[in-house]
Protein backbone atom coordinates (compact mmCIF):
# COMPACT_ATOMS: atom_id res chain seq x y z
CA UNK A 1 0.00 0.00 0.00
CA UNK A 2 1.20 3.62 -0.87
CA UNK A 3 2.38 5.70 2.39
CA UNK A 4 1.96 9.62 2.92
CA UNK A 5 4.56 10.80 5.61
CA UNK A 6 2.22 14.14 6.22
CA UNK A 7 1.43 16.02 9.34
CA UNK A 8 -2.33 16.88 10.19
CA UNK A 9 -3.01 20.41 9.30
CA UNK A 10 -0.21 20.94 5.88
CA UNK A 11 -2.35 22.63 3.38
CA UNK A 12 0.42 20.81 1.23
CA UNK A 13 -0.01 17.28 2.65
CA UNK A 14 -3.95 17.78 2.51
CA UNK A 15 -3.94 18.70 -1.35
CA UNK A 16 -2.28 15.17 -1.37
CA UNK A 17 -4.69 13.72 0.36
CA UNK A 18 -7.75 15.29 -1.36
CA UNK A 19 -6.20 13.94 -4.55
CA UNK A 20 -4.89 10.32 -3.65
CA UNK A 21 -8.98 9.60 -1.62
CA UNK A 22 -10.38 11.65 -5.35
CA UNK A 23 -8.23 8.74 -7.07
CA UNK A 24 -9.17 5.75 -4.83
CA UNK A 25 -5.53 4.94 -3.57
CA UNK A 26 -5.08 3.11 -0.60
CA UNK A 27 -2.74 5.23 1.68
CA UNK A 28 -1.22 4.58 5.15
CA UNK A 29 -0.92 7.94 6.95
CA UNK A 30 1.81 8.54 8.90
CA UNK A 31 2.58 11.45 11.01
CA UNK A 32 5.99 13.11 10.86
CA UNK A 33 7.38 15.37 13.00
CA UNK A 34 9.61 16.57 10.91
CA UNK A 35 10.56 19.32 13.20
CA UNK A 36 12.44 17.16 15.18
CA UNK A 37 14.46 16.05 12.61
CA UNK A 38 14.34 12.34 12.87
CA UNK A 39 17.53 11.41 11.36
CA UNK A 40 15.79 8.87 9.16
CA UNK A 41 13.36 11.52 7.74
CA UNK A 42 16.27 13.71 6.70
CA UNK A 43 17.92 10.45 4.78
CA UNK A 44 14.52 10.03 2.98
CA UNK A 45 14.03 13.84 2.08
CA UNK A 46 16.87 15.71 2.11
CA UNK A 47 14.61 18.75 1.28
CA UNK A 48 13.51 17.76 5.07
CA UNK A 49 9.43 18.94 4.56
CA UNK A 50 6.37 16.72 4.28
CA UNK A 51 4.46 15.78 2.29
CA UNK A 52 6.25 12.81 1.21
CA UNK A 53 4.48 9.43 -0.68
CA UNK A 54 6.13 6.29 -0.80
CA UNK A 55 4.45 4.49 -3.90
CA UNK A 56 5.48 2.11 -6.60
CA UNK A 57 8.97 1.82 -5.02
CA UNK A 58 9.23 5.34 -4.94
CA UNK A 59 10.13 7.91 -2.35
CA UNK A 60 8.56 11.02 -3.92
CA UNK A 61 8.80 14.45 -2.21
CA UNK A 62 7.31 17.74 -3.33
CA UNK A 63 3.35 17.92 -3.33
CA UNK A 64 2.48 19.81 -6.63
CA UNK A 65 5.18 17.41 -8.71
CA UNK A 66 3.18 14.23 -6.21
CA UNK A 67 -0.20 15.45 -7.77
CA UNK A 68 0.92 15.70 -11.43
CA UNK A 69 2.33 12.37 -10.94
CA UNK A 70 -0.85 11.01 -9.51
CA UNK A 71 -2.73 13.00 -12.22
CA UNK A 72 -0.40 11.23 -15.01
CA UNK A 73 -0.41 7.65 -13.70
CA UNK A 74 -4.52 7.22 -12.40
CA UNK A 75 -6.15 9.26 -14.93
CA UNK A 76 -9.49 8.76 -13.38
CA UNK A 77 -11.79 10.96 -12.20
CA UNK A 78 -9.23 13.62 -14.23
CA UNK A 79 -8.22 16.59 -11.98
CA UNK A 80 -6.71 18.30 -14.50
CA UNK A 81 -8.61 19.89 -17.19
CA UNK A 82 -7.26 17.89 -21.14
CA UNK A 83 -6.62 21.77 -22.95
CA UNK A 84 -3.02 23.30 -22.42
CA UNK A 85 -4.95 26.46 -21.30
CA UNK A 86 -7.27 24.71 -18.98
CA UNK A 87 -3.99 23.03 -17.14
CA UNK A 88 -2.59 26.35 -17.01
CA UNK A 89 -5.32 27.68 -15.26
CA UNK A 90 -5.15 24.83 -12.67
CA UNK A 91 -1.17 25.18 -12.60
CA UNK A 92 -1.38 28.84 -12.05
CA UNK A 93 -3.73 28.61 -8.80
CA UNK A 94 -1.96 26.06 -7.26
CA UNK A 95 0.81 28.41 -7.23
CA UNK A 96 -1.29 30.97 -6.16
CA UNK A 97 -2.65 29.28 -2.70
CA UNK A 98 0.51 27.84 -2.27
CA UNK A 99 3.16 30.60 -2.69
CA UNK A 100 1.25 33.55 -2.05
CA UNK A 101 -1.95 32.53 -0.22
CA UNK A 102 0.39 30.38 2.32
CA UNK A 103 3.00 33.59 2.50
CA UNK A 104 0.13 36.08 3.07
CA UNK A 105 -2.14 34.06 5.25
CA UNK A 106 -1.36 30.70 5.79
CA UNK A 107 1.75 31.47 7.52
CA UNK A 108 0.63 34.45 9.49
CA UNK A 109 -2.24 32.61 10.74
CA UNK A 110 -1.94 29.06 11.56
CA UNK A 111 2.07 29.11 11.61
CA UNK A 112 1.51 31.69 13.93
CA UNK A 113 -0.79 30.34 16.10
CA UNK A 114 -0.70 26.36 16.03
CA UNK A 115 2.54 25.55 14.57
CA UNK A 116 4.85 27.61 16.66
CA UNK A 117 2.96 26.14 19.62
CA UNK A 118 3.60 22.68 18.33
CA UNK A 119 7.04 23.41 17.57
CA UNK A 120 7.88 25.08 20.71
CA UNK A 121 8.97 28.42 19.08
CA UNK A 122 7.12 30.39 21.38
CA UNK A 123 4.53 32.70 21.04
CA UNK A 124 2.11 34.55 18.18
CA UNK A 125 3.61 37.37 16.31
CA UNK A 126 0.28 39.44 16.69
CA UNK A 127 1.63 42.29 13.93
CA UNK A 128 1.34 38.59 11.77
CA UNK A 129 -1.79 37.30 13.46
CA UNK A 130 -3.55 40.86 12.12
CA UNK A 131 -1.15 41.30 8.32
CA UNK A 132 -3.06 37.50 8.10
CA UNK A 133 -6.51 38.41 8.86
CA UNK A 134 -6.54 41.29 6.82
CA UNK A 135 -4.98 39.37 3.73
CA UNK A 136 -7.10 36.69 3.96
CA UNK A 137 -10.45 38.62 3.57
CA UNK A 138 -8.47 39.76 0.32
CA UNK A 139 -8.36 36.56 -0.99
CA UNK A 140 -11.73 35.20 -0.32
CA UNK A 141 -12.88 38.09 -2.22
CA UNK A 142 -10.57 36.91 -4.88
CA UNK A 143 -12.25 33.58 -4.87
CA UNK A 144 -15.67 34.76 -4.72
CA UNK A 145 -14.63 36.75 -8.15
CA UNK A 146 -13.46 33.69 -9.72
CA UNK A 147 -16.58 31.58 -8.57
CA UNK A 148 -18.74 34.09 -10.08
CA UNK A 149 -17.51 33.65 -13.61
CA UNK A 150 -16.88 29.82 -13.41
CA UNK A 151 -18.52 26.52 -11.17
CA UNK A 152 -15.16 25.23 -9.96
CA UNK A 153 -12.08 27.87 -9.06
CA UNK A 154 -10.17 26.86 -12.07
CA UNK A 155 -12.82 26.20 -14.85
CA UNK A 156 -16.24 24.25 -15.09
CA UNK A 157 -14.66 21.08 -13.55
CA UNK A 158 -13.45 20.40 -10.06
CA UNK A 159 -9.72 20.73 -9.97
CA UNK A 160 -6.29 20.16 -8.12
CA UNK A 161 -6.94 24.12 -7.91
CA UNK A 162 -10.14 23.50 -5.67
CA UNK A 163 -8.46 20.86 -3.31
CA UNK A 164 -4.78 23.70 -3.53
CA UNK A 165 -7.27 25.92 -1.72
CA UNK A 166 -9.84 23.88 0.52
CA UNK A 167 -6.56 22.65 1.61
CA UNK A 168 -5.79 25.82 3.12
CA UNK A 169 -8.88 26.51 4.25
CA UNK A 170 -9.39 23.63 5.70
CA UNK A 171 -6.26 24.02 7.80
CA UNK A 172 -7.59 27.97 8.49
CA UNK A 173 -10.79 26.89 9.60
CA UNK A 174 -9.43 24.71 11.92
CA UNK A 175 -8.23 27.16 13.83
CA UNK A 176 -11.47 29.22 13.29
CA UNK A 177 -9.52 31.09 11.02
CA UNK A 178 -11.94 31.74 7.96
CA UNK A 179 -14.90 33.94 7.99
CA UNK A 180 -17.50 32.21 6.39
CA UNK A 181 -20.07 35.12 6.16
CA UNK A 182 -17.85 36.91 4.18
CA UNK A 183 -18.80 35.20 0.90
CA UNK A 184 -22.13 33.22 -0.03
CA UNK A 185 -20.48 32.15 -3.36
CA UNK A 186 -17.25 30.64 -1.64
CA UNK A 187 -19.26 29.24 1.74
CA UNK A 188 -21.70 27.07 -1.30
CA UNK A 189 -18.19 26.22 -3.10
CA UNK A 190 -16.18 25.03 0.04
CA UNK A 191 -19.16 22.88 1.11
CA UNK A 192 -19.62 21.14 -2.20
CA UNK A 193 -15.84 19.98 -1.22
CA UNK A 194 -16.07 19.70 2.52
CA UNK A 195 -19.19 16.95 1.64
CA UNK A 196 -16.91 14.87 -0.67
CA UNK A 197 -16.21 11.10 0.88
CA UNK A 198 -12.88 12.19 -0.19
CA UNK A 199 -12.72 15.14 2.52
CA UNK A 200 -13.98 12.35 5.77
CA UNK A 201 -10.12 11.72 6.83
CA UNK A 202 -9.32 15.77 6.47
CA UNK A 203 -12.38 16.34 8.88
CA UNK A 204 -11.73 13.45 11.73
CA UNK A 205 -8.34 14.69 12.05
CA UNK A 206 -7.29 16.18 15.62
CA UNK A 207 -4.28 18.15 16.56
CA UNK A 208 -3.51 17.20 20.85
CA UNK A 209 -3.59 20.45 22.18
CA UNK A 210 -5.72 22.18 19.97
CA UNK A 211 -9.03 20.98 19.17
CA UNK A 212 -10.71 22.26 16.09
CA UNK A 213 -13.45 24.78 16.06
CA UNK A 214 -17.18 23.92 16.54
CA UNK A 215 -17.78 24.15 13.18
CA UNK A 216 -14.79 22.61 11.52
CA UNK A 217 -16.26 19.02 10.67
CA UNK A 218 -20.09 20.17 10.70
CA UNK A 219 -21.30 19.61 6.96
CA UNK A 220 -23.85 22.19 7.52
CA UNK A 221 -21.56 24.95 9.31
CA UNK B 1 4.60 38.37 -30.96
CA UNK B 2 4.62 37.12 -27.64
CA UNK B 3 5.55 39.60 -25.05
CA UNK B 4 7.67 38.48 -21.41
CA UNK B 5 7.63 41.32 -19.10
CA UNK B 6 10.67 40.41 -17.00
CA UNK B 7 13.88 41.88 -14.91
CA UNK B 8 16.92 40.43 -16.15
CA UNK B 9 18.66 38.94 -12.78
CA UNK B 10 15.21 36.98 -12.00
CA UNK B 11 15.87 33.54 -12.13
CA UNK B 12 11.90 33.07 -13.07
CA UNK B 13 12.16 35.18 -15.68
CA UNK B 14 15.67 33.64 -17.11
CA UNK B 15 13.75 30.03 -16.89
CA UNK B 16 11.29 31.13 -19.27
CA UNK B 17 13.43 33.21 -21.31
CA UNK B 18 15.22 29.61 -21.76
CA UNK B 19 12.47 27.95 -22.77
CA UNK B 20 11.34 30.20 -24.89
CA UNK B 21 14.45 30.36 -26.98
CA UNK B 22 15.11 26.48 -26.73
CA UNK B 23 11.74 26.41 -28.64
CA UNK B 24 12.29 29.11 -30.64
CA UNK B 25 9.92 31.34 -29.79
CA UNK B 26 10.03 34.83 -30.76
CA UNK B 27 9.43 37.08 -27.92
CA UNK B 28 9.67 41.16 -27.22
CA UNK B 29 11.32 41.35 -24.23
CA UNK B 30 9.90 44.17 -21.64
CA UNK B 31 11.79 45.33 -18.59
CA UNK B 32 9.22 45.56 -15.80
CA UNK B 33 10.44 47.37 -12.13
CA UNK B 34 7.59 45.25 -10.65
CA UNK B 35 8.83 46.62 -7.33
CA UNK B 36 7.84 50.38 -8.34
CA UNK B 37 4.05 48.88 -8.66
CA UNK B 38 2.75 50.88 -12.01
CA UNK B 39 -0.48 50.55 -11.41
CA UNK B 40 -1.19 49.17 -15.39
CA UNK B 41 1.40 46.04 -14.41
CA UNK B 42 -1.13 45.31 -11.30
CA UNK B 43 -3.94 45.74 -13.55
CA UNK B 44 -2.50 42.82 -15.56
CA UNK B 45 -1.10 40.69 -12.73
CA UNK B 46 -2.24 40.78 -8.94
CA UNK B 47 -0.14 38.74 -8.28
CA UNK B 48 2.64 41.59 -8.73
CA UNK B 49 4.79 39.31 -9.96
CA UNK B 50 6.86 38.98 -12.79
CA UNK B 51 7.45 37.03 -15.16
CA UNK B 52 4.27 37.78 -17.34
CA UNK B 53 3.90 36.02 -20.52
CA UNK B 54 1.72 37.76 -22.84
CA UNK B 55 1.01 35.13 -26.07
CA UNK B 56 -1.79 33.65 -28.16
CA UNK B 57 -4.03 36.38 -26.46
CA UNK B 58 -3.87 35.56 -22.99
CA UNK B 59 -2.10 37.13 -20.05
CA UNK B 60 0.13 34.72 -17.80
CA UNK B 61 1.69 34.91 -14.83
CA UNK B 62 3.45 31.78 -12.80
CA UNK B 63 6.86 30.72 -14.23
CA UNK B 64 6.10 27.01 -13.68
CA UNK B 65 3.02 27.32 -15.36
CA UNK B 66 3.80 28.80 -18.13
CA UNK B 67 6.46 26.49 -18.53
CA UNK B 68 4.46 23.56 -18.50
CA UNK B 69 2.40 25.44 -20.52
CA UNK B 70 5.11 26.34 -23.83
CA UNK B 71 5.90 22.58 -23.75
CA UNK B 72 2.11 20.94 -24.08
CA UNK B 73 1.68 23.78 -26.76
CA UNK B 74 5.29 23.63 -28.52
CA UNK B 75 6.67 19.76 -27.69
CA UNK B 76 9.29 20.25 -30.37
CA UNK B 77 12.14 20.04 -29.03
CA UNK B 78 10.77 18.22 -25.75
CA UNK B 79 12.02 19.60 -22.43
CA UNK B 80 10.02 17.07 -20.82
CA UNK B 81 10.67 13.25 -20.08
CA UNK B 82 7.60 11.33 -21.09
CA UNK B 83 7.08 9.01 -18.83
CA UNK B 84 5.15 9.68 -15.58
CA UNK B 85 8.33 9.01 -13.61
CA UNK B 86 10.68 11.38 -15.44
CA UNK B 87 8.59 14.19 -15.34
CA UNK B 88 7.87 13.74 -11.50
CA UNK B 89 11.63 14.25 -11.43
CA UNK B 90 11.76 17.23 -13.55
CA UNK B 91 9.12 19.27 -11.53
CA UNK B 92 10.80 17.85 -8.32
CA UNK B 93 14.00 19.56 -9.28
CA UNK B 94 12.20 22.83 -10.75
CA UNK B 95 10.78 23.19 -7.24
CA UNK B 96 13.91 22.39 -5.55
CA UNK B 97 15.59 25.13 -6.90
CA UNK B 98 12.57 27.60 -7.36
CA UNK B 99 11.45 27.35 -3.51
CA UNK B 100 14.50 25.35 -1.33
CA UNK B 101 17.88 27.20 -3.66
CA UNK B 102 15.74 30.32 -4.13
CA UNK B 103 15.16 30.63 -0.21
CA UNK B 104 18.38 29.18 0.59
CA UNK B 105 20.69 30.84 -1.40
CA UNK B 106 19.42 33.28 -4.28
CA UNK B 107 17.37 35.50 -1.72
CA UNK B 108 20.63 35.45 0.52
CA UNK B 109 23.22 36.47 -1.82
CA UNK B 110 21.68 38.31 -5.07
CA UNK B 111 18.88 39.74 -3.32
CA UNK B 112 20.84 41.03 -0.72
CA UNK B 113 23.74 42.27 -2.79
CA UNK B 114 22.06 43.19 -6.06
CA UNK B 115 18.01 43.96 -5.58
CA UNK B 116 18.24 46.03 -2.29
CA UNK B 117 19.85 48.43 -3.87
CA UNK B 118 18.54 48.48 -7.56
CA UNK B 119 14.79 48.58 -4.96
CA UNK B 120 16.39 51.51 -2.71
CA UNK B 121 15.63 48.62 0.45
CA UNK B 122 18.82 49.43 2.63
CA UNK B 123 22.55 47.58 2.95
CA UNK B 124 23.25 43.85 2.46
CA UNK B 125 22.53 41.92 5.79
CA UNK B 126 25.83 40.17 6.30
CA UNK B 127 24.14 37.32 7.86
CA UNK B 128 22.80 36.55 5.06
CA UNK B 129 25.52 37.20 3.13
CA UNK B 130 27.01 34.00 5.27
CA UNK B 131 24.50 31.91 5.18
CA UNK B 132 24.02 32.19 1.30
CA UNK B 133 27.36 31.64 0.87
CA UNK B 134 27.72 28.34 3.13
CA UNK B 135 24.09 27.19 1.31
CA UNK B 136 25.49 27.36 -1.76
CA UNK B 137 28.07 25.19 -1.55
CA UNK B 138 25.93 22.05 -0.10
CA UNK B 139 23.85 22.69 -3.59
CA UNK B 140 26.65 22.71 -5.51
CA UNK B 141 27.46 19.35 -3.68
CA UNK B 142 23.89 17.88 -4.76
CA UNK B 143 23.91 18.89 -8.20
CA UNK B 144 27.53 17.25 -8.59
CA UNK B 145 25.59 14.26 -7.22
CA UNK B 146 22.89 13.96 -9.31
CA UNK B 147 25.35 14.91 -12.59
CA UNK B 148 27.77 11.82 -11.48
CA UNK B 149 24.68 9.64 -11.70
CA UNK B 150 22.61 11.28 -14.90
CA UNK B 151 23.85 13.06 -17.96
CA UNK B 152 21.23 16.14 -17.21
CA UNK B 153 19.73 17.30 -13.26
CA UNK B 154 16.87 15.07 -13.89
CA UNK B 155 17.80 11.90 -16.28
CA UNK B 156 19.45 11.77 -19.58
CA UNK B 157 18.29 14.25 -21.53
CA UNK B 158 18.35 18.24 -20.74
CA UNK B 159 15.02 19.44 -19.64
CA UNK B 160 13.27 22.26 -17.85
CA UNK B 161 14.80 21.39 -14.99
CA UNK B 162 18.19 22.26 -15.51
CA UNK B 163 16.93 25.53 -16.64
CA UNK B 164 15.65 26.09 -13.54
CA UNK B 165 19.18 25.63 -12.28
CA UNK B 166 20.99 27.26 -14.82
CA UNK B 167 18.78 30.30 -14.29
CA UNK B 168 19.61 30.92 -10.59
CA UNK B 169 23.02 29.81 -11.20
CA UNK B 170 23.52 32.73 -13.96
CA UNK B 171 22.11 35.19 -11.71
CA UNK B 172 24.22 34.46 -8.94
CA UNK B 173 27.33 34.11 -11.14
CA UNK B 174 26.66 37.87 -12.67
CA UNK B 175 27.37 38.91 -9.25
CA UNK B 176 30.63 36.19 -9.07
CA UNK B 177 28.57 34.32 -6.61
CA UNK B 178 29.17 30.58 -7.55
CA UNK B 179 32.85 29.27 -7.05
CA UNK B 180 33.28 27.32 -10.00
CA UNK B 181 36.41 25.61 -8.54
CA UNK B 182 34.07 23.22 -6.30
CA UNK B 183 32.91 20.49 -8.77
CA UNK B 184 34.62 19.96 -12.28
CA UNK B 185 30.81 17.95 -13.01
CA UNK B 186 28.95 21.44 -12.14
CA UNK B 187 31.19 23.77 -14.10
CA UNK B 188 30.90 21.09 -17.48
CA UNK B 189 27.19 21.20 -17.21
CA UNK B 190 27.33 24.63 -16.64
CA UNK B 191 29.70 25.04 -19.60
CA UNK B 192 27.69 22.86 -21.69
CA UNK B 193 24.05 25.22 -21.07
CA UNK B 194 25.70 28.28 -21.27
CA UNK B 195 27.34 27.61 -25.31
CA UNK B 196 23.62 27.17 -26.32
CA UNK B 197 21.81 29.79 -28.51
CA UNK B 198 18.99 30.01 -26.17
CA UNK B 199 21.64 31.45 -23.44
CA UNK B 200 23.19 34.25 -25.56
CA UNK B 201 20.23 36.46 -24.47
CA UNK B 202 21.03 36.00 -20.88
CA UNK B 203 24.73 36.48 -21.24
CA UNK B 204 23.83 40.00 -22.94
CA UNK B 205 22.21 41.16 -19.65
CA UNK B 206 23.28 44.28 -18.23
CA UNK B 207 22.45 45.79 -15.06
CA UNK B 208 23.04 49.56 -14.92
CA UNK B 209 25.11 50.43 -11.73
CA UNK B 210 25.99 46.68 -11.48
CA UNK B 211 28.28 45.64 -14.31
CA UNK B 212 28.78 41.36 -14.37
CA UNK B 213 31.63 39.12 -12.99
CA UNK B 214 34.63 39.19 -15.32
CA UNK B 215 33.71 35.82 -16.52
CA UNK B 216 29.94 36.12 -16.54
CA UNK B 217 29.58 35.79 -21.01
CA UNK B 218 32.88 34.19 -20.98
CA UNK B 219 32.17 30.57 -22.62
CA UNK B 220 35.57 29.48 -21.51
CA UNK B 221 35.44 30.28 -18.05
Amino acid sequence: MARLYHVPLSPFCRKVRLVLAEKKIDVELIEERYWEADPDFMRRNPAGKVPILKMNGRTMPDSMAICEYLEEKNPTPPLMPSSAEGRYEVRRLVAWFDDKFHQEVTTKLLYERVNKKLMKQGYPDSKNVKAGARAIKYHLDYMAWLLDHRRWLAGDAMSIADFAAAAHLSSLDYSSDVDWTRSDTVKDWYAKIKSRPAFRSILSDQVPGFPPSAHYNDLDF
